[in-house]
C-alpha cells in the first residue's frame, strides 16, 4: 500500500447516498477512493439546498469576510475582478430592494441580503487613469466577462456559507427592476445588479430539501452534443419531481408544464423582460 | 462547553496563512470557529490556483461524473437547469476548438476539456411539446439565466475537481469565435459555448501559485457602494501583485495597465467583440 493509498477512505456509502437524493436513484458511475477532507468538500456541495428560513440573529463574527474572501479566490477573466457586492443590512433598504423584487418572505427573513454587481467601473476607472479609451468595455462580451465573474464568485462564497453552517437562497428577482436596484444602492454607471443571495442561520424547524435534478447523462455530452439526451431523460425525471413536490406538500407539476409557464411570454419574466432597456439606462455599450 | 463547540476546532493558522497568500496581508478580520469538515472546504475554496500543466494520463474512473453531479447541486434559475456541458477527449475535435481560441499550451495537455453551454435549446424543446410560444426565450434574460446557470454549475465542479486533486484552467477563449466552435461540436440552436475548463493531473514538477486579489475592502460594500473603495484599494495591490510576478519570473506590470491593455479596443477581445453576431448566428433572440 502506497503512501496516497493509505489516506484514502471508502466514503462511497455517504456520497452514494448524497447523489441518490439528488437524481432520484443510485448514481450509474463508479466513485472514486476520497480523502476524508474530499469527502467534506464533495457532501458539502452535493448537500446544497436553497434555505428560505432562517432564525432571528445575526451571523457569526468573520463569516461573510471569510465567505467574500472564499468569492475572491475563484477564477476570474484575465483577472479583472470584474465583479463586487453589497452586504444590506440595513432594514429599510431591505424592504426597499425587497418590495422591487418580488416580496419575498426569504429577504424578509436574512439578516442579510447579498447583492452580486457585474462592475465595469472600477476597470473604466483604472484604464482611464492610464490613458485608455477602454472601447473594449462598449461590448457585450465585457458584461459577460462581469456576469460570469461575478457569478464564479458568488457559487465560492455560497458553499464556504453552506461549509459553515449557514443557509442561502439566490434571488433572480434583483433583475425584474434592475434600474431601480442599481439607483437604491448608488450603484455608478456600468454596474449591473446581477443576483441577490439570502443568508442566515437556518431555522432547524423548517429544513430544506433537497431537490432533484435531471439525469447525469442529460446534461453531460461526449466529444459532440447530443440533442436525443435532453428528449431522453426528462420523462424519468417527472416521475422524480412528483416525488419531491409531494413530499413538501407543493402541487404536483411537470417539469415541461413548469418550464412552458416559465418562459411562455414576455410578462412572465415579471420585468426582466426589459433587461436590455434597464443595461442601457445603466450605461452599458452592449455592442 | 456545549456539544457544537466540543466539535469546533480552531483552525485560524492554516486558514490566516491562506487567506494572507491571497490578500497578501494578514487577514483584517476575526476568523469564526470551524468544525474540521468546513475548515477542508475553506481550504480547498481559498487555495484555488489555475492549473496549467498536466501529467499525460486519463482522469480516475468516476471523477468527471462527480464533479458534474456536483454542478447539477449548484442552485438554478427557477430550476431551469438551463446549461450542459461536452467533455471533449477526442484530440482531433480538442486541437480544433485550440486553434479557435488561442492555441493554449494547457489545452493541448488536458486530457479533457469540458465546453460549458449555456442551453436554451432544451426548454425550448419542452416549452413547445407543451404548446408554448416559449416567447420570453427570445429576451435577452433568457441567455442570462443560461449564463449564470451554467457558471454557477461550472465552478461547483471545479471545487469538486480540485478537492480530488485534480487541476483546472478556465478558458474564456472559447468565445473568440464562438460560432464555429459551436458547429464544430454539433450544438443545436440557442445554445452558447461560454468558456471551456482544461482539466488533468497537476504535473507536480510544474505546480500554480496562488494570484493574490484585491483588497476584500475593495469589493465588500456595506448597504450602498462606495466608488471610493475600488481607487483606494488599488494602488497597495500593486505592489502585492509585483511579488507574485517576480515570483513567477513574469514581467513586472501594474494592474491598472494590465486592465488598460485588456479592454483598450474592441481588437484586444481577441474576436470576442463579434459576440453579439455569435449569439445570433445561433439563434438567441436577445431582445
Amino acid at each position: 500500500m502506497t503512501a496516497a493509498e493509505d489516506i484514502m477512505l471508502d466514503h462511497s456509502p455517504t456520497l452514494a447516498a448524497a447523489l441518490a437524493e439528488r437524481h432520484g436513484s443510485p448514481p450509474a458511475f463508479a466513485l472514486p477512493a476520497l480523502s476524508a477532507e474530499a469527502a467534506a468538500v464533495l457532501e458539502t456541495i452535493l448537500g446544497h439546498r436553497s434555505q428560505r428560513a432562517y432564525l432571528p440573529v445575526p451571523l457569526p463574527e468573520g463569516a461573510l469576510e471569510l465567505a467574500v474572501a472564499a468569492a475572491q479566490s475563484a477564477a476570474t477573466s484575465s483577472n479583472l475582478q470584474a465583479w463586487s457586492v453589497v452586504a444590506v443590512r440595513d432594514p429599510g433598504i431591505k424592504a426597499q430592494i425587497n418590495a422591487l423584487s418580488g416580496e419575498q418572505a426569504q429577504i424578509a427573513a436574512a439578516p442579510v441580503l447579498l447583492v452580486w454587481l457585474a462592475d465595469l467601473s472600477r476597470l473604466r476607472a483604472a484604464a482611464e487613469g492610464e490613458g485608455s479609451a477602454a472601447e473594449g468595455l462598449d461590448y457585450l462580451e465585457s458584461l459577460v466577462i462581469g456576469i460570469v465573474d461575478a457569478t464564479l464568485a458568488a457559487q465560492s462564497a455560497v458553499i464556504a456559507l453552506e461549509a459553515q453552517g449557514l443557509g442561502t437562497c439566490y434571488i433572480g428577482g434583483i433583475r425584474n427592476a434592475a434600474d431601480r436596484v442599481a439607483a437604491i444602492l448608488g450603484l455608478p454607471a456600468e454596474v449591473l445588479p446581477l443576483f441577490g443571495l439570502t443568508l442566515g442561520v437556518p431555522d432547524p424547524a423548517r429544513p430544506a430539501r433537497v431537490k432533484p435534478r435531471l439525469p447525469l447523462a442529460a446534461v453531460l455530452h461526449q466529444d459532440r452534443y447530443d440533442p436525443t439526451r435532453g428528449a431522453a431523460s426528462v420523462a424519468p425525471y417527472a416521475e422524480v419531481l412528483h416525488g419531491f413536490q409531494s413530499a413538501e406538500g407543493l402541487p404536483r407539476a411537470d417539469w415541461h408544464r413548469i418550464v412552458a409557464q416559465r418562459v411562455a411570454t414576455p410578462a412572465a419574466l415579471k420585468g426582466r423582460e426589459n433587461l436590455t432597456r434597464y443595461l442601457r439606462s445603466l450605461g452599458f455599450g452592449l455592442k
